[in-house]
């Protein structure tokens, strides 16, 4: 093998594998801001909060699918001495994005962007003749949509509550107004404004969070 | 430029070209036998039923992250003439695989290996005095499961039904009698066995698919 051959072979493997290695770190995809801290690692991928020009909130797509956190019927938030409300009252079914759930599994917080979703369902019986429930309710179709989302840089209390009247309702909703449902969720919620004293899901995430949390 | 220079530079270029494609090729990863087949593509990943050596199903895991479906309070299959049963009853929640329901949502039918789960939670109250809730009930900790599971392969009628009584129990159970669970679903199920007439998102789904299915 002459001098210039060895060189040509020298140069040819040479280029062969920058370009292997060039390849095996493009294949492997950008570098995420993420992929450094776990913090925001478990965060990849969520749904945010969206806003029109004015601030109002943008109706959350794809809750369906997030993970389910609990169900009520016929909450109300009266006092004692008012008259019960007829019939059995609204199914609420409540979801969080599954990364805010998994965030809050670890590290017992809800981190920023956390969206919560209530739908309310109309209790249904639909006891007929070919139909076998004799007894109880179970949750028809949603009626309407709670919202409540967890943004300090838009809210100067972190969290805003957000009402959606109808099933279709397109209209970005303005957040309400504070003594209409955070200043409940302030002095009640168990957790940062949330109610998890309602959910089994989240409660047992506290606590066991609470029992094994080391500072 | 001497015959051999070119010669290796026309190797070099041939080598570099090879490797690049060979890499290209290998970076979308190897190729699934599902590829070629949507149906199968929208199952992959999916959590199976597992069985024991005697057929016990094994208690299926993390299905509180799956696709929440519906609930209801209090839903009794009774004889009318029966006496009404005491108190609210329990809160059922029925989960299903992510991939299953988009199954569903996309041709209409429940795939082999379909797990529902339901959970029963006691109804609670929590009515005390740092506590806000005046009426209604919240669904409180689990207390069982119950899981049917679609496996032909495994039950000559497609569907079986599982019963696992506390929150925490570790013990595969057996498919239940087909005249305490099967027979009544088979009666009464809108779809396929399941009842789908109580569950907004799939009778929804349903409805949909009737709608727009073309032969």
């Amino acid at each position: 093998m002459t001098g210039r051959q060895r060189l040509s072979l020298f140069s040819l493997v040479l280029m062969t594998t920058i370009t292997t290695v060039g390849f095996a770190i493009l294949s492997r995809g950008p570098l995420r801001a993420g992929d450094a801290d776990p913090k925001q690692k478990i965060l990849e991928g969520m749904t945010l909060p969206e806003y029109d020009a004015r601030g109002g909130l943008i109706r959350p797509e794809g809750y369906e699918r997030w993970t389910f956190i609990g169900t009520s019927l016929g909450i109300r938030y009266l006092e004692t001495n008012d008259p019960p409300p007829k019939g059995p009252g609204d199914f609420h079914h409540v979801f969080i994005q599954p990364q805010a759930y998994e965030y809050y599994l670890r590290f017992g917080e809800f981190p920023e962007k956390t969206l919560f979703v209530m739908t309310n369902c109309a209790a249904s019986k639909k006891s007929g003749p070919d139909l076998i429930n004799k007894h109880g309710h179970f949750a028809g179709k949603a009626t309407g949509l709670e919202v409540s989302v967890k943004d300090t840089e838009k809210f100067s209390e972190s969290w805003a509550y957000f009402l959606f009247t109808t099933a279709g309702e397109r209209k970005p909703s303005r957040a309400l107004p504070q003594n209409l449902c955070y200043d409940c969720h302030a002095e009640h919620g168990q957790a940062d404004n949330v109610f998890t004293q309602f959910y089994g899901m989240l409660e047992q995430a506290r606590e066991s969070h609470l029992k094994t949390a080391r500072p």
